[in-house]
């Protein structure tokens, strides 16, 4: 398939309201995957900014009152503008704050896709748990993981993936499970937040949500396996600068070649 | 000529009030090139941090309310001081807010050197054009590059640096045109960040600021070269790493040596 | 000793609170030293997160008035649930807001742990002077490294510690100094930023302050030792990458190997 082509060749402007902590990686994987990264996250330049935009990625990685509201303005312009919107939950459970912003984000904007971790999207999978019979509290096992995906994409009509040793992706019907990516990228800070920005970039120039969600998750483990083979004995500095080489040398063809997808 | 040595001689003081996507880029390449990187954005410190400076550096990247009051602070304490200013004009055009804040920095502070790609200086140019008899929209070929960097040297009395493939630098009455720097220099977030505060470095350490400014384009552009002979191969993480790598090397001799300016 | 091995079992949950120019090597630092970092910094939720940490890190490298309340509420929750608190004076004496900062944080949160360089420290030794006794401004000497950290540590009841050429650590009993490390740290952003969270993850992981606080010194000069063999030859861009590298390869045994710690 020609998903990371069409990225290559239509080089999505993506809208980006993300954490500080990880926001020059995300530019940079943005332009090594072949999109091009606009920041802004003022209120009063969002809309501006969306409106211009391919893909929008909220990331609450470090959320605060001034960017909340941007947050939400900017999903809106997004959804008026039919304009993708990923949203990536970082922490979600871990505060009163990261929860409120969550359920706002989830009632006021239709996300394409959310991608988080199993923790993040089971806090997800229960916040209609009164109105849906979903129970977050019972899901306690890693094998859960495809049922808190169906939940998530069945309840806010969405690709909801959830990536870990195995990254599983729904879109409310079908499910793939991505096999690829080494645990040594957790010693990298924000590969999860790289990958969602990775993701707004596939979503902004393919077509279909589903299949550019799985090639794009799939493209970020192979660069994480590419650079696991090159740099893992040197250190997680040069790990972390390895997955951007390698993000920026994929194409299609070695992408189909070494993605461990399953139905 | 000696404008690096005295760079490296004076360690010069350089207060950024800049975007967070390629802050800590800013801050390496000012330590790179011989200077002494100095961020503080809050309208309560400001003035006292660009007094004692060398050199103040506005990069509207991810503007917001809070820090346009301080943009304008400082810019402020920097004419009262006598302290070089640069402006880089990120985005003007994308949005009304940046649009106003470019507006009111140029009616409230004068720059020392303004530096932009061409979209941003053509905005730029035609901000008195009802006034002036510039219109941005005739603006429409590279080759207007030298019209637009005259255009705005004359206009706000400053040295006007437009980068792309040929960087084209004006101060109203000389023309200076470089030719390094590779396309790559493209694929990482924050290459003309990165130049607009070298810049910084150089006129807070040289006393001829469109010589400083020539020879601080010229500068990264042979960072740009000399990483890519390193590292385009492996991809756009380790050239990243390269091109600082290549800044915190270079000399007065090896700028000059490969150095491709024309009048 | 056992000290980083027990922060490589502990994985010690690291809520920093610190400047967003340096916070992505921060974090990086954090997880190569086997710390776990959280950056949260919105009044409305840094309690929460404190709560669920295992130490707190305050740098107020570029502090502004709504993160300033922030770090005074994460210091004061810090205090109530017994976690360890770190102090980053960042550019202390530089401004009165930064004055004003540390003179509120001093009077209302209990540091662990005071890190800075001489400059910083010095103000600090001296802000209680008029009625401790210390006058600053007759430290003028890096001779007086002892007495400003023996001044710090007696007056705030922490363990303080002035990093240079030669870092000084008192807790007002017992002073180590440690002579690792080399110039060349300095030509990198963050390096300071960086050994403050190494701090806050072994006071995090460790029963004792002050031994945990002088290996951590002791690990980050080490790291730059390393990292000066492997990549000063090629440039500041790699060297900076190479310190990450050294502090993932690190273990208790290298470091105590390679550690130069007197009394």
């Amino acid at each position: 398939m020609n998903e990371n082509n069409n990225v290559r060749k239509n080089v999505p402007l993506v809208h980006c309201i993300t954490n500080y902590v990880t926001v020059n990686d995300v530019a940079n994987i943005l332009l090594a995957c072949g999109g091009s990264p606009i920041m802004a996250d003022d209120i009063n330049e969002v809309a501006d900014i969306t409106s211009i935009s391919n893909a929008l990625v909220i990331n609450i990685g470090t959320l605060n009152e001034r960017t909340i509201g941007s947050m939400l303005l900017a999903g809106k312009t997004a959804n008026s503008n039919g304009i993708p919107v990923v949203l990536d939950p970082v922490g979600a459970g871990a505060s009163a704050l990261r929860n409120n912003t969550v359920r706002s984000l989830l009632s006021q904007v239709k996300f394409t896709v959310i991608r988080g971790n199993l923790s993040e999207m089971s806090y997800i999978a229960g916040v209609n748990s009164t109105t849906r019979g979903v129970d977050s509290s019972v899901i306690d096992d890693k094998n859960d993981a495809v049922c808190v995906a169906n939940t998530v994409a069945i309840s806010y009509g969405c690709v909801a993936a959830i990536t870990g040793a195995i990254d599983v992706i729904s879109d409310g019907k079908n499910i793939r499970k991505v096999g690829n990516g080494v645990a040594l990228m957790g010693k990298v800070t924000g590969t999860g937040c790289m990958l969602s920005a990775v993701i707004g970039a596939y979503v902004g120039a393919n077509d279909d949500n589903f299949s550019a969600t799985v090639k794009a998750i799939a493209s970020m483990g192979i660069a994480g396996e590419i650079a696991y083979d090159k740099a893992s004995s040197v250190g997680t500095g040069s790990y972390h600068i390895a997955i951007i080489d390698a993000m920026s040398k994929l194409d299609d063809e070695s992408i189909d070649n070494k993605a461990r997808i399953n139905a």
